[in-house]
């Protein structure tokens, strides 16, 4: 049975690809996007979910806007990485799909009180701030979701500074929240996403599928590539987002490990540093895990496969 | 015209004093009780409200449940004041109320976006959780309350550190979100209501009311006076959170004075610290103001004539 | 018999006012004089002590030079105030005395331990990092000095942040080390110090002396008088430093209460606030004190008394 | 031309092997021994480098003590891994050797100052406290040591914490002094020592140097494994600090790489972190480096080479 699984995310071009990912896999039943302030303004995410959206040809699923700030700390957007858009490159067409009127908040909390127990995941690819939202305001969803599993963080590795990723360290505070809750946890950081890289024989087999929305992501990973170059050093852009959402489609793509897991809220060097401790084997009760070791080829291949299931889709 | 108010609280024996102000004063509307955890748990102080309900006959208002603990840190009560039930002294009636089905925060939400600009007045007396939940929620808020007025923090002065006020420390960054919006934000600290003491006059004058309501406040003064004296050493109680409603009411009660203030949240001595900097003249975007000096023949006449008011309830 | 005091300096304005009232006064006994970076670097400050010594005719009194950094911290200093010398205003004559040869940490040791236990006193007015370097190396010093009676911190009141004082947050971690020492601590402060206001009377009475050394202290006040109006607002200029020698001189030109006191090192905005706790009475073992309420006409008479014994000093 | 090493040292089982590597090695040139509270008491630790000088029979070489605590930090010994002496195993002779009669800090201090620019290296495999208060006190030592090669820290690895390793954390603040001056300064930290382990073969070579000093090495790691297995986990115990030494030595034992480092002050769960910067490659100016990968052989190699040097040693 597909699993089920709201997708709380800041578009974005990894994000774009995860959308994209999630709607063309048939292990995925995408009950949910949520939107969230992060790689652009909440105004500017959102449209770009709306707009990937009609790229993809995605009816029928709620797209709710949530956070437009963190929750203590200044808004800090990734312009140098996204662009002014949040996702320049390709063209984005009008969105036609209507927003949710309800909170992200409310989406979530309604979605996962309305389903059965362990029947939702959350996969959030952006800042945790709509995740900790919602669990201060219902606490029982944190019994009721089967697992968050989210890309963010990182064991010994950093983009923001140098321990800290992008999405924890705008809201540290939020993800010390969604880090300490009871659920099933799976950080995919950059230690994993580090290994998804799009070289060019990914672009090639991505330019084969010879769709739109196939022509789409390579337009996304040709700007990606050019800013993660520049602004990091990559010689080819790693594409974080998708990851998440590959490891509920098949947990095969890549390893798992349980520890420890919490967030910095204080440090000088550190703050929004996932600290994870493997100085002793983890306590019976550890709810959290980290992701290794990508199967880069498997991972590929699944976007791959979803852009073919999606196919030309009509504008 | 009566000013309309929402009074967050965690009642709480000066919560209750601060319910019975607001319900037998004239010139305040209260539109609504929200309740956050605090004194005690979020199901007590909940509980606690609908029995003070009880007791003065409150009808027509809405209650509803607020936020179950701080944003990030651990729950922390203050049985140590406020008892068991948070509410000891008094025997506490079962409670005829039914809360309202919205949470705190939706209810806050809906309250201010559906009144007019400035028509409503935040009145917090106790951890500012619900608030900073509701403003990250809706941001629109900000600009559309009057002002809030809440009780908390203190300059110089702390009961729960040698720096911070339990309201504040419990949550702080709840406080520091609080601090930090845009709206007209007046603190009423532990300097003005450390003035605001149950003298024995105070208590002939309230015994002299009569009435089942003013037994029950006497009753409350008796309980917290001994827990003041035994934990803090004061001769008579402090009795703070009626002192946020009684500015409201009439604003010549105590005097403020316009001073940036700001939230400590790193340091190890002054966590929760509510940090006001006098050393220059406050700028003119400055929107926030302490209290001080309370008259206290003033405020305690508007207790007992809220009592008097009150008259008489039935069970 | 005269108090034997080590005078620890960053001359400045006030410090050099502090060191003619400590030479001047027949109460004190000036064992020596230490310098240590702060209201300019360790260079200008260290010429700043000995060319005071030459306008105030000190003779056979080693000075030796301290601390060229704090601790930890970056050096920061007070330019804005005391001028690109550290001194600026009066024309400062060329030294004539020498530098000891010890590092002011050594000399500092050395003179404590060559004493008997309770005889010296140590004056600091500058950052503290001389001190706690000493205590550090030399552990037995805490036990042996009679008290430290330094100018620096305050109750509730800050000049370089809301919250902290010059002297203490350019070195808090220095000023956490010798206020956590078991040596008896004065701490006088920004509280009793901004009543020590060198009015246009206290000017004329200094000027009334007439010798060179009045005149020097006249053209430091003007100086410091102007900075002080230009940049916190004083209509006349708080003479810091000499409050502390005059707290030796006659304990009777302020008042004093014990307290505990402690230095936060890590708050956001609380960096090198000194906390008092005032909640209950000081435990029994507590050795720290604040000063209060300064005797304004005995402690300018101080000064001017120092002055007149001083007398015209043979350039 | 063999190099000047200064070891400065909280012996400790490893401490004390790393004085017998430095001592036998006819590459190191011992000029001086100082020690440090870490492991255990200044007292007790002092006592432990005289009686393995006696062990090992090291003559005409200077020991003195030094800091009895951190800089900021409470007092805080590894009684759980060395035991009740800081050196508990082998029964221990009395001492033979006098104290230097100056401080750690002096020492250090004369000795750099009286030898060429670049001649003395600093070994420091204990808290950094003798250091700081070195450099702080003489800031000329800074560019006059050729280099620090230090034990301590870790890149992504820790034990005192999750993220910290146990010299450092116990005086972050120093180590923050030491790794922020303008020295080269080699970190050999645990993910390097953690290499290091005394396995069985290494214990049986050691035991077939057949003498004295070799079985008293014989019975500290078998101490040393006892307390390592049972607190850390470890099969076989890792013997960190002769891997400082032995760098010096033979640079070929060890791989480094060039990285800014620093120590995280303020952390909640990273305090003491030696934070590595690896997000980009080392700017020129960058004067640390951390190393890694051991050559085991060739490490245990040299120890057992000085232990048939330093031959039988008359009791």
């Amino acid at each position: 049975m597909a699993r089920k699984i709201i997708l709380d995310c800041d578009p974005g071009h990894d994000d774009a690809i995860a959308m994209l990912l999630a709607w063309g896999n048939p292990e995925i039943d995408l009950v949910g996007v949520t939107t969230v302030m992060g790689n652009q303004t909440i105004e500017k995410v959102t449209r770009n979910a709306l707009a990937v959206a009609r790229v993809a040809g995605i009816t029928g699923v709620p797209f709710a806007r949530g956070a437009h700030r963190p929750l203590v700390r200044q808004v800090e957007v990734a312009e140098s990485i996204h662009g002014e858009s949040g996702l320049d490159g390709p063209a984005l067409p009008e969105p036609t799909l209507e927003l949710d009127a309800r909170h992200a908040v409310d989406f979530i909390i309604d979605t996962v009180m309305a389903s059965e127990p362990g029947e939702i995941t959350l996969v959030p690819t952006g800042a945790l701030t709509n995740i900790a939202l919602a669990v201060r305001k219902e606490p029982r969803i944190a019994s009721r979701v089967r697992e968050v599993v989210l890309m963010g963080g990182g064991v010994n590795v950093g983009n923001w500074s140098a321990t800290s990723e992008f999405n924890i360290v705008i809201d540290p505070e939020a993800a010390h929240i969604v880090f300490n809750e009871a659920w099933p946890l799976t950080m995919v950081g950059l230690d994993l996403t580090h290994e998804a890289l799009a070289t060019p024989e990914v672009a090639a087999s991505i330019a084969a599928v010879g769709t739109a929305p196939a022509r789409f992501v390579g337009e996304l990973l040709e700007f990606f590539g050019e800013t993660y170059k520049d602004q990091q050093g990559f010689e080819h852009p790693p594409v974080h987002d998708p990851c998440a959402v590959a490891y509920v489609i098949d947990d095969s793509v890549m390893e798992t490990v349980r520890v420890p897991l919490d967030v910095e809220l204080s440090g000088t060097l550190t703050l929004g540093m996932t600290v994870a401790d493997f100085r002793a084997p983890a306590p019976d009760d550890c709810t959290t895990q980290v992701a290794r070791n990508l199967d880069h080829a498997k991972f590929w291949g699944l976007v791959v496969d979803a852009l073919e299931r999606i196919g030309a889709v009509e504008p």
